[in-house]
């Protein structure tokens, strides 16, 4: 299997071919259901089996054109039933590629449908740096069988890898790093990078480590190149390159690597041991990741959510987040119900609530948005939230007067009345400015006490501004309408 | 300025000197501040201008230090009148290296406030590739002053590299790049790679170039090293390598390097020559920044707003959105007042009916999530939408009956009538069903018509399912509770 021999494709090209294999393999299920209801001749059913494995060779000589990556591409937009015919027509040589690519939902789908025989010899495929990763996503159970399994050569690196908490720089390093002596001269290192060239893909700098494999500092590919032979590597080493520790939490990486445009980074361990490489592709995978899953949180998904994911199991994704909402709608509507009195005097109020609750809940999410944008960023801090608080809070003001004037308006045409057009708009400027503190407040003090600000602050947010914005409207017309 | 003798860092640390910066503006604006209002003896005076002095040396200092990246950090989580003075700090010929790394908001409004002969200082500093972002970001008629401001050889690549649409690999792409001509030998390769070394900060692959620039092949690093300095490119030059075309939609650029772990491609014009590079980081920046683009746009927000834009302008960036909300909000409104006889017969509709909307809207917006990673992925298409409708639309009868249930068992505590809480159940099921295909219809119909799925959809659907919601729960208690 030759990776660099496939072609990379496009993006419109790829939809193509998938819209192709998917169109294939739709028109092979047809066959097969045709022939299961129609009890056929023994002759059609020759035709049919023929048909089959025209339909097969055919896929399975797109397939082998495609790059690991696309085959993946491809499977994931696949319902489950077709995604296991495609797979079972994999050559068996490059499904471990495959597999590395897959989103972990849809490759732990597929690993569950195989026996441990197949997946030791998917593993046995693997590079040893893709190992530790591939073993993460099987249970522990398999994964010790698969160990067992595996040639002992491949085991090696297994315990230096695994194991790193999921967010950490050292669960994003791999082993593809040059490492060279300090004593070395640029003659021998040349030379050690010429009996290494197949090993990996591209390098841009040489990590330099002394005894005991601790880090020294960092050497660019160009000082290598154009510096004379006989230098020794101690003098033209670089030491204040930036290298990470195993544990430092990823998003560091993640924000180092976009601030400084760097390409890859030493991984130390606690022993300042050089023990892998980050990246610049695998800290794009992870913050595309990451992003991806910050926005299924932030309505309260699961991460393993993706398109075909079986019914029942969605439907109790959504359990914590449903039950979560029932109670806040709860909560909004007991406020109502303390007002039952007032509204069955003035049916008017019941029709024009939801208003005040649904623009109080609309801007209050315009501000959450900013926060998590600044949070993100590290921009908002202990030193600068209440100045954007007050912002916020005189943004609120102009818009809850601007536009409370015009659902007052609005208010007035179908109902004729001075004062509930007032105390709408009166409902309305408080309204806003209690949705600019919680919208201000809420992201912040979860980020404050460690919590993710994108799960929760919506939900929180709709309880606070539902709540408050009926308790406003319905408490400010008893008191001044009834 | 040497941009590699400046220290990189750490998250942790660059947060704490952050801090520190802002904590020595703030002293110097309280010094400011006491000295304004009291009006003090020339002898404080004099004390108070040493002072400032005194932190305006410190702070000049710790800036020095400084990488440019980090400075734009610290200026972007400044609010505006301590941004400005630290901005008057920065060495002259340091500005232009911060100006690029700042976000585009904050970058335009202390452009703002600078004359046209301050900016061609800046523009003077800058290397040349980055003059046309730098010129993209200033009004045209300032570009114009620039331009004929600047000396003629930092002009000359203004014209092939400015002007593309800003969601184009043209837009993204740069000047680093080596190209050799096909018919080179490795040792003369070396020989103009040694000379050119400055230029470039890394290179991993070589553009080959034939006749009139146009493009051939790359030929990868390692490959220039390894083989016979006699050896011809023609020989080692790859011809299948990915490229792109200036006009290519940058999200392509996007997966093609996430899909493929790519570090840098060529970008060529419509006549094959090579014009430009696309690198990873940048692609890696525009990623991210199109991320948070969006999830500001998603409520609403203009790309523009950041945390301390000023009251009015905010304000007005979010009338759209505000507009929108209203008139989704009006329409429900007018849905529950077409139902007030009933509501006045029976209030404790008007208790219940939020609860009902409420549920709809959430468990939309979950199917919304999923369908737009769906259509970002391009895993969503015209092949299985519909099996991705029948999916949810069986979660939401599951999820509508199991937790219709519990909604309607809470709403016979309060009012002991089975015929009320049956009616919740339907609705509760009937809002659930609707959602599901509002929730995967209106983001696949938005992206169909070539419309950005993430902005509107959440609008449109909480209006379907709020107006739905109140519609179907009130038309069922009409029918069978009065």
């Amino acid at each position: 299997m030759d990776i660099a021999s496939k072609q990379l494709q496009h993006q419109e090209t790829l939809e193509t071919t998938a819209h192709e294999i998917a169109a294939l393999l739709g028109k092979q299920q047809l066959i097969q259901d045709l022939s299961r209801r129609q009890s056929s001749s023994p002759k059609q059913e020759v035709l049919d089996t023929l048909l089959t494995r025209q339909h097969d060779a055919e896929l399975k000589a797109r397939l082998h054109k495609l790059h690991p990556a696309d085959i993946a591409y491809v499977l994931e937009s696949l319902p489950p039933e077709e995604r296991d015919r495609l797979w079972n027509l994999i050559d068996n040589r490059e499904r471990g590629a495959v597999i590395m690519e897959l989103a972990d939902s849809v490759r732990s789908s597929l690993l569950d449908a195989m026996d441990a025989s197949q997946i030791v010899q998917i593993a046995e495929t693997l590079d040893a740096a893709q190992v530790p990763e591939f073993l993460s996503t099987l249970s522990d159970e398999v994964a010790d069988i698969i160990t067992s399994g595996l040639k002992q050569d491949r085991v090696a690196d297994i315990h230096s890898t695994s194991g790193f908490p999921e967010d950490s720089v050292g669960s994003l390093m791999d082993q593809n790093m040059i490492r060279i002596r300090e004593d070395m001269s640029l003659a021998s290192v040349m030379l050690l990078l010429r009996e290494k060239q197949d090993l990996y893909q591209s390098f841009d700098q040489v990590y330099v480590v002394g005894e005991n494999n601790v880090y020294k500092g960092c050497v660019d590919l160009k000082h290598l190149l154009f510096n004379p032979p006989e230098t020794s590597i101690r003098e033209i080493v670089e030491q204040d390159r930036l290298a990470f520790f195993t544990n430092d939490p990823a998003v560091n990486a993640v924000s180092a690597f976009e601030r400084y445009d760097m390409l890859a980074a030493p991984v130390l361990n606690i022993h300042n041991q050089v023990v892998g490489n980050i990246s610049v592709n695998s800290v794009m995978d992870f913050m595309d990741e990451s992003r991806e899953i910050q926005q299924l949180k932030s309505v309260g998904l699961s991460e393993e959510e993706e398109i075909f994911t079986p019914v029942w199991k969605s439907a109790r994704n959504r359990w914590v987040w449903l039950g979560l909402n029932l109670l806040t709608a709860f909560f909004a509507s007991r406020v109502i119900g303390a007002f039952e009195g007032t509204i069955s005097q003035l049916v008017a109020l019941a029709t024009l609530m939801p208003i005040v609750a649904s623009v109080g809940g609309n801007t209050g999410n315009q501000t959450v948005a900013i926060m998590i944008r600044g949070l993100t960023l590290k921009q908002i801090n202990r030193d600068n939230v209440v100045r954007f608080f007050i912002k916020e809070a005189n943004v609120g003001m102009v818009n809850g007067l601007l536009w409370g004037i015009a659902v007052a308006i609005f208010a007035y045409m179908f109902y004729g009345s001075y004062a509930l057009s007032l105390v709408l708009l009166m409902a309305m400027v408080a309204c806003l400015l209690i949705s600019a503190a919680a919208g201000v407040f809420i992201p912040y003090l979860l980020s404050r006490y460690g919590r993710d600000p994108i799960m929760g602050s919506s939900v929180l947010l709709t309880a606070v501004t539902d709540s408050m914005g009926f308790f406003i409207f319905l408490g400010l017309a008893s008191l001044y309408l009834i």
